[in-house]
């Protein structure tokens, strides 16, 4: 099916927002044959810049983004938007209604949003998220926003694969830099202390800036204020993004860190489609046998792993994958 | 070295300390020689309980599981602790002050606590918590309380891999619960709100239990007050865990949900050795040309990962697995 592929793909780079949205769909989906169409989509990615916003729940991350939205229409720039919920039900209600009040800025052409949700497939939106990211790309967004919320592990790598990644906090009782300084700090390009009325605001900006001192990165990241309720402080998140961005893109950097992220996802594939075809690969007789063993502790799992990979690879080496 | 493995195993079922810990050590490291050691201390596994005790940073979890050491002490049961730090070097300190505290239950011969770090190998602390889990279960130990920060998400993987899971709260502006909310209520077996002389603890305690109702889980778990300064509330945690277990043993659930767990260790495993087996069957030629067809965005990641598959196999089919 090549035609439709590239008829698609020529629709989709036309700003076919019908198609950029079926796209995603299938993407969700984790339908496999989408992989032709998005390997012709890659082709025509790398303009858009990627921006990543992430932090804790209840930081205000939706309404920091709705801003930043606005700031960047009114320099004339277009913006896709993908908010990535986390996979539990109970957050559906607060997020829907987020996009509602986002809904204001659906009639404007040069706005794209648009909630990814994981459809149960392995990898779910770890996988599903970077070739969205890529839809939005090739559609001619200037800007790609990715919003999810610090918690899950990756939902954290979702943001840090940006080109510029924001990591947004609040004032709370020192929950919130206790939350950063767990394996997140290391993250962020631009650091927001959001909600900056409330009181500890000044606080926790000065042990984010403390805490950044001690990583000697170079250039440090700014720590900015920011009252998501007001707009204030926000032409200051924007200005502090597109200045990441051309010290990045000027030194090279940029280039080097959007290889570092293709390198790592490709190599999560790779691990995601073994897993894959290892189950492919085994017939319900060797499922059934390995279970028993491991569930008599009689193999552990490592050796049990080791089995199946070697069915996987002999599997191919015969040209007899059993499925 | 069959000997050799034997006379470790046996050393360390006698309950030898010094062989624990240096088993650890190189499960840490990630020796690929001790998986036929660590195939044999699976045979004697399966006799410990397995605590997960997991929540936000700064809940109190350390005092905690501290106060459930004493408690099952004081019932003559043996306690392994394992403390899995995130990787973050920002956080050394604080968990160094919580273990130096806790130093004062190592004089017990039957207490065994230990610090887990990931050394930088793929997989990391998710693919050594389990076996480090096995080691002290192996060496005797009737719990095994597998202390982590439930910020990453395979933090809260590993504490969802136990027999029992105690998911630690506290009051403090409503965040606690829609930290919870994100996709980790699913995983308690026990909710655990901790601090509870501090205001909104009741409230808490309250909006957990409504979330719970709404999964509408059978049995559902409880929620508990605790005050880990003054241990107030213990004893019913200890309760309700015992109690988690022995109904979940007496139904079968527990069997099940092991099997369950090491179902997924092994296809997590799966997928980590086969992204080793194919950057080790690329020869440097071949991934510098794969790197630079994505660097060029001519080869998306998931056709580069299907090449690199492609060649983990016939690599193994030919016999000739380049290294």
């Amino acid at each position: 099916m090549t035609v439709t592929t590239e008829a698609i793909v020529e629709r989709l780079r036309a700003g076919d927002r019908r198609v950029a949205a079926r796209v995603i769909s299938l993407i969700e989906d984790g339908d496999p044959a989408t992989g032709p169409l998005l390997a012709e989509v890659f082709r025509h990615t790398g303009r858009a810049r990627v921006i990543g916003v992430t932090g804790p729940p209840g930081a205000g991350k939706s309404t920091l983004v709705e801003w930043l939205v606005r700031a960047w229409r009114e320099r004339d720039r277009s913006v896709g938007v993908l908010a990535v919920d986390p996979s539990s039900p109970f957050t559906g209600g607060a997020i829907l209604g987020d996009r509602i009040r986002m809904a204001s800025l659906t009639h404007d052409r040069g706005v794209f949003i648009r909630s990814m949700a994981a459809r149960g497939h392995l990898g779910g939106i770890a996988e599903a998220t970077p070739a969205a990211i890529r839809v939005l790309d090739a559609m001619g967004m200037d800007i790609v926003l990715v919003e999810t919320v610090g918690v899950g592990q990756s939902e954290v790598a979702i943001a840090a694969a940006a080109d510029c990644t924001v990591l947004v906090t609040m004032p709370g009782g020192g929950d919130a830099v206790q939350t950063m300084k767990a394996g997140v700090m290391e993250i962020g390009d631009v650091f927001v202390v959001n909600k900056s009325d409330r009181e500890g605001a000044v606080r926790v900006k000065r042990e984010i800036g403390v805490m950044l001192r001690l990583q000697e990165r170079t250039p440090r990241p700014p720590v900015l204020l920011t009252r998501a309720d007001t707009g204030e402080g926000i032409a200051d998140v924007v200005a502090a993004i597109d200045e990441h961005l051309a010290a990045a893109g000027a030194s090279g950097a940029l280039q080097e860190r959007r290889l570092r992220h293709l390198k790592r996802e490709t190599l999560d594939l790779i691990g995601r489609q073994a897993r894959r075809q290892a189950l492919a690969a085994l017939d319900e007789d060797t499922v059934a046998r390995l279970t028993d063993a491991l569930g008599a502790r009689r193999l552990d799992p490592a050796t049990v792993a080791a089995h199946a990979l070697a069915a996987i690879t002999e599997g191919a080496g015969n040209g007899t994958v059993r499925n």
